[in-house]
């Protein structure tokens, strides 16, 4: 099996909040990350996608495809935004990286076909970096 | 001259934007980054202390107090705080990275003396990093 | 699968020599690293949990628990140590890259119940960076 | 299973163009990396083995033994080159990420039991690093 | 003094050899780098401007400016090309490190004013890294 | 003013430790890095040399005659050495980061001319950085 993955930057910010947590279980699941006016992280998002490699381009898939998925589909929803506030699906979902990529690993299924459905491709793996410490893959 | 530098980090939100300027100005001067919401960073801090090196230690300065000097001073101010609102110092001004780094540098000479004094070793630079790409050094 | 991996760092020194190998064998098989008085890396440490993400707090395992483990049974035993002479398990064992992968490994499956038990999270992965060029992965 | 990885930096220059695509085709897969007189990267390859760890040596592999393998069959196919005129392989071979990480993995396995055959390490993953942005996995 | 400094990535290909040297002289300066049908890198350009900080914005120099600056003068000619072929300035000059910042400073300060000539900032240092082991500064 | 950087790296260890010192001071001086085995790092050292851009070749300097400073002069004293026990200059010098950068510093200052003399570089600066965190320069 062959993979390609692609990276891609943004920042955003969120707040690690539950309201059917009490005080103290909020703090000792998210401890400062549940401060109420929140904070932020730059992300960087990993999408692999397998298959095999075309004879006539050499290529699992044209990357510009891709890009384009993401550029349209994912980084107007999250780049610059407040997760909390500003993302739809976050709206009763805590904006953890687990969750973030989750969501964005549903957001890519769910457009798959109409961006890169001519190609041999599928998407294999989403990954959020959220800091140098702390990766999360769907 | 020689000199140590050491590295922190921290994630923080912000939002640029100005009440002074119009929509559209404050579009020209940070396009997205002026979002009603914030978004955020992951920043790296780095401190540069020159002098001259202690014969008896090999140090310029130990490191135990400069950490206590940054844990002590800045990290509660800014490490998961939304600029804008936590911060006292961004209530009038704007939360730049040329904002911040000057913010820290003077919350760091204000300081200094009371937790380097004992050494020769003087605060020459403050770097803040705000994305693999953007950087401030005052 | 959904799977959370979480970075450390320590610094420690090592030599590789083997007493049941020759000196030509211990040459060939370990170069410069048997220099009889050993030398050292910065290490850094990747832990991986696998599981599903918990519906009340959005995580795999909260990291606090996950941090509180390595404080407590990890770090003292490796950081800031010359493996050959302060920690046990290498008194009979070459400390390589491999087997101080398995050692912390099988150290963490040994804890993992006390510190992380009460989440759905098991270790999936524990990978050791020696240098920028050398990995290993258990 | 135990897997070490090791990794090595060359720099080459390459084309992307197919013959048999129109101008338009060539476009819209390579876009830029179709420009006529070629670009260039400096490619990260990472070596993955996996096996037992040797009692004796306490390790998977001597990588002495790996480096030799690519000092003398990779790096003097690739590295200064340009892939598309220096190297055979590429003759009729459109010289993208992929088909790179598969002419390397094809030549690991081919001189494999000559340079490592005497562990019991078996080659398991070659990948490729374009840019910061892209890798193959094969 | 208060500096920002912005990156930006391209990739391009080079060879390094003077038609005014014997090709023992070119191997000894120039080594595998000399190779006739050239090589290439990843190249990242750092540009440095000092100034102080505008008191409505909180700003050195807004960064679309220079962006725009670099996307339409410096990318361009170099981006996805051949610097011996594609780049004027190349066809008399070798394109080593050192000369490819002095040819990136003089663009840029031959067009800094219509691009950045509203704020206060100068260019205060252009930084050249061609790879993970070389950089040049001017 | 132009410069060319150029990277290197080595493993090696050490103890922080000053018999002059008592337990209690040594501690406070240089905390678990005084542990009486001592422990490693994986040092990165940036060699600085500054001068006119040769009109022949290009170049500051070849890096070649660099490297090979490096290689017989440097390496061979530090890398894969314990550098309390293995070094003579740390015979009666702590071997801080500080002291290590100055050590370097003198024996490239030593043997600057005979390696490099005959171009117009001169050293400029050394910089050594022990961990993700720590970087002295001289």
């Amino acid at each position: 099996m062959t993979t390609i993955t692609r990276g891609y930057r943004f920042s955003a910010s969120h707040r690690l909040h539950s309201p059917e947590l009490s005080a103290a279980e909020n703090a000792l699941a998210f401890g400062k990350c549940s401060n109420p006016f929140g904070h932020g992280h730059n992300y960087r998002l990993e999408v692999t996608a397998a298959g095999t490699v075309n004879a006539a381009t050499g290529l699992i898939l044209p990357l510009p495809k891709l890009d384009r998925l993401i550029r349209e589909q994912i980084l107007p929803v999250f780049a610059h935004r407040n997760m909390n506030l500003d993302v739809p699906q976050f709206a009763d979902l805590i904006p953890t990286t687990e969750n973030l990529a989750l969501v964005i690993s549903n957001l890519l299924q769910q457009h798959w076909a109409a961006y890169v459905g001519d190609t041999q491709a599928v998407l294999s793996k989403v990954r959020i970096q959220e800091t140098e410490r702390n990766a999360v893959e769907v």
